[in-house]
């Protein structure tokens, strides 16, 4: 293993600039030489790597998005288009390859290591928290912490009116971001994917806390669920409630990391490249309980990961 | 003048504790009794009035919304509700009566004014910018500077991507928010309703940018202009470009509140006081320039405020 | 158990809001009667019992700080101070006590359980992250990205000059927060208690980064190792730097909580009364790897907290 | 005027980088060559110029500090150092100069039109609003914030406990910030250089709140008083507080600006290129009102900043 190269694919999450720094710091320090890909498979097709030293990746810790960028790719999603990558990859002599993304880039890093043989170590990278294999994933902690700030703000002025307000998160099929956020937000529901919703359910409850003389409502849905714009109708139809709507969008990708994604960013990093150097290879680097584990793309990729059961619980029996 | 009272109105925005937490304390320093009405006009209506001491107002300075909440109400649109409001107001022995609020807010206090002779004196509290009178409306800058944090965050993922992004801010027929926004945001385009949009302008102006190598664009919407959702598709059929879009909504609402809206709360607090007990009356006490200003209702009402022509020429330079 | 008390005690920290929430709304779902005790022990003394309802706990979740107060207490550290406690507790037929707090006040409740048998269940609150039993306190997590912010913050004007900058960080005896944030916050250097520091180690470093071109130096400073300042002296007047001092003290304590915090909080509270109705007592509520876990108080604090020496490894790796 | 040059130094503020990147934009659009100096007046006789593209000035306009970076110059103090600075503009055929600072650097900027005849146009920047000539100066706005964030943040642990705290702010001479801050952060006292301070009233006052169950206290003290740490001593001797001490130190230089110190500085960096292309010089740009002023230098230096009384007395009444 003397050189290495590292790309960022899919969807950005805040964090992923601290994973760079720490791949490149931790390679440099044993003597690797380091190249980052610009825009994911896209660019390594397109042969774009760019050397890297220690301060290509200076002062960019706090920053959210990913300073290699990133883009989706067609081409590579076909075996030539995989055969063109693994060329390049040949040409610059590189040993091994570390891809932070989220399933769908995995999902190419894994063709890579079963089709063509190529040493490849994934870091999930995703503010949705669906990748299986590790607890969380990068950039989950901030796009809460984002959300968290946006319900605590409509709460001052949902306090001074009675009013009802549905704020729609992202999360794909994955109501992770939308439960944690809707507890640690206190608020009255949250519709997520994983269960069936129950809007007259809702609505009485909703109701009952009106009467009950509380002035506000707060409910959270999950993107993979609907359109808040949708349930806003429905809320005002059979509810009679005066709805308002927020659709945060791309908001939630964004942001300065908090400590947790850059400790979590840091660690996958370093261990992304202690792993290649020891060997591993067509696994993904995961946090597993306190511990960073490698995970092999088979399991990552066949598996689902679950909502926890107690949370939901919990976030009916404190909303009351 | 022995007994006041005070009441917030319409739309809340974040400065109204600070401006109720002002008018409280000064009040009592004058030796004043004062009151503060709950739900705004409905509350007056409904006599809902609550004896304030120094106390009340504790701790509040800081928090978004309103702690004597607002309403809308439709009975005091007519003259029959105004009069049960004057009922209040007199079996309470209220001799001067504050209201922080919106246009609509303060056209019910020019009918107090006017058609049943109560002293009222108004203070303008709206994010949106558009009250005839003061420079600033409570609520501005803290909207501002909540719009300009959302455009920072997308501004961090938009710059890994190829993507253009749509942000809908509030503002009615007023663009202030949307254009002040975008020139601290730097972004590359502006929509409001005071001038004539050129789609096909924007458009060409993105294009170049992409050509030049440039990898984002940010185009901030005002409500008055149409909806995000449909710029979208239009950026997107037109231009073809991978458009996303954002709808704030009602977190420009809330948030604790800048200093400059604490500060300009206070001021006007202070002045409302001051103004009763000088014996004004029918006025809104404003900013101008540099002092707190009276300004009588039918100038407040009666004239339309202007976006500064400048600010548009030097959006337009530094975008390109 | 039909009826439960809770108190908070020591310094207060971030996320105790939600553990009281938490710990108010889950007992009210078993159907048991919950009273608040303020100011810590020292209310206990004093029977200030207040009871709590579900609103006594409604909009606090994103509050820092304790609405149940926190004091010291001299005297509850005598055998009669604590005899006081627990007559008090009795004349209210109290059946289980829930503390929340650091070391300090789980030694109180120890207390309780040992010598006078009363069902306590303690929670783990300190920013500091010492108390055994538990991989994170409440509070940390807010402490920590407080930090942070005022780190990233620092590094605009510490890049603008060559200077150094010292930042003083809480934490006692224990080097958690000024390790974590350092790593986080990309400083080149961190004192803490654990380890013995190497002046001219550092000087060296950063002497050797200014000859490279870099622009700044962030140097953290646990406070169990000194104070800033007199390190500030030592850096200029051995290194030659123009070394600027911060010293963030309380800063660290407050803030809305995490979310992070406000779910570990509302998780531990949940628990705590699921613990006290199974009849557990003595014991600590701790979050262990990615489960919450009943802890003896021996266990709690018999033992000590260790760095992780892989993280120290990183902090030095990736500063180079 | 053909090309000309801009240098920032002294202190930074928030701020800087948005009139850096508006003098570059304007200047471009008028068809000039702009030139960037690096480390200020240091960097003008070392002839550290840059070409400057609008490129260079992209993604700027949200980050705290100076791209140009700043740095102090014994050198330049004296005529020598004068004359290399003005032989390098020279050699370069720089037409005008644009130098952002405050007193100092405008100060220096005064010679070079005063003795070497260069067109110079100022600007002020600078935390402390200090600045003759200028309603505010770039940065103050932005400073003011962090400030108001850390009082907030305070706020939370201080209503926890009995407690006093002395928060330390920057201000120099000046106490601008001190009060502004004190004021918004609703704090219980404020110590600034422009009035005597009375020890033994702010003690009187203090106890009296606590007399009448108020929970906390925050006091501001201006560096230019004295330092927090010395007045917190005499606090907890002569009153018998437990008082805690933070030291801001240069957080308060850095951060995101807000909205306003974006338009504040965009606006004055066009008005800046504006006066040159207009053959002003010697002259610093100010807001003055709601306008962009051009004030000569004898007034600005000649001139010191006075303290709004009424805002002393608000302070006053507000906080009882």
């Amino acid at each position: 293993m003397k050189r290495i190269a590292l790309l960022t694919s899919g969807g950005d999450c805040p964090g992923m600039n601290a994973a760079i720094r720490s791949v490149v710091r931790t390679a440099l320090s044993l003597n690797l030489e380091v190249y980052g890909i610009e825009q994911g498979y896209k660019g390594l097709i397109e042969n774009k790597l760019i050397k890297m030293d220690s301060k290509s990746v200076a002062n960019i810790i706090q920053r959210g998005g990913t300073i290699l960028r990133s883009a989706r790719s067609e081409t590579f999603k076909t075996v030539e288009g995989q055969q063109m990558a693994v060329n390049v990859l040949k040409e610059n002599k590189i040993d091994g390859l570390i891809v932070i993304g989220g399933d769908g880039s995995l999902t190419g890093a894994k063709k890579l290591y079963d089709d063509f043989k190529i040493n490849v170590v994934g870091l999930p990278g995703s503010i949705d928290n669906d990748i299986y294999g590790t607890d969380m994933a990068i950039g989950v902690d901030t796009a809460l912490n984002t959300i968290l700030k946006c319900i605590d703000t409509i709460n001052d002025t949902a306090s001074s009116h009675d009013r009802t307000f549905l704020i729609e998160v992202m999360g794909r099929n994955c109501g992770y971001l939308a439960l944690m956020s809707a507890i640690a937000g206190g608020a009255e529901a949250v519709m997520i994917p994983e269960v069936a919703y129950d809007i007259e359910g809702i609505i009485k409850k909703i109701k009952k806390r009106y009467e009950e003389g509380k002035t506000r409502s707060v409910i959270v849905v999950a993107e993979g669920v609907g359109s808040a714009y949708d349930f806003g109708k429905v809320f005002g139809m059979i509810g009679g409630f005066d709805t308002r709507i927020t659709v945060l969008g791309h908001i939630q990708r964004g942001g300065s990391p908090t400590v947790f994604d850059r400790i979590l960013a840091t660690r996958l990093g370093t261990a992304a490249v202690e792993a290649l150097m020891e060997g591993k290879s067509g696994v993904m680097m995961g946090l597993q309980k306190t511990r960073i584990e490698a995970v092999p793309f088979d399991e990552v990729l066949g598996n689902k990961k679950l909502i926890d059961k107690k949370l939901l619980e919990i976030a009916e029996v404190l909303s009351r």
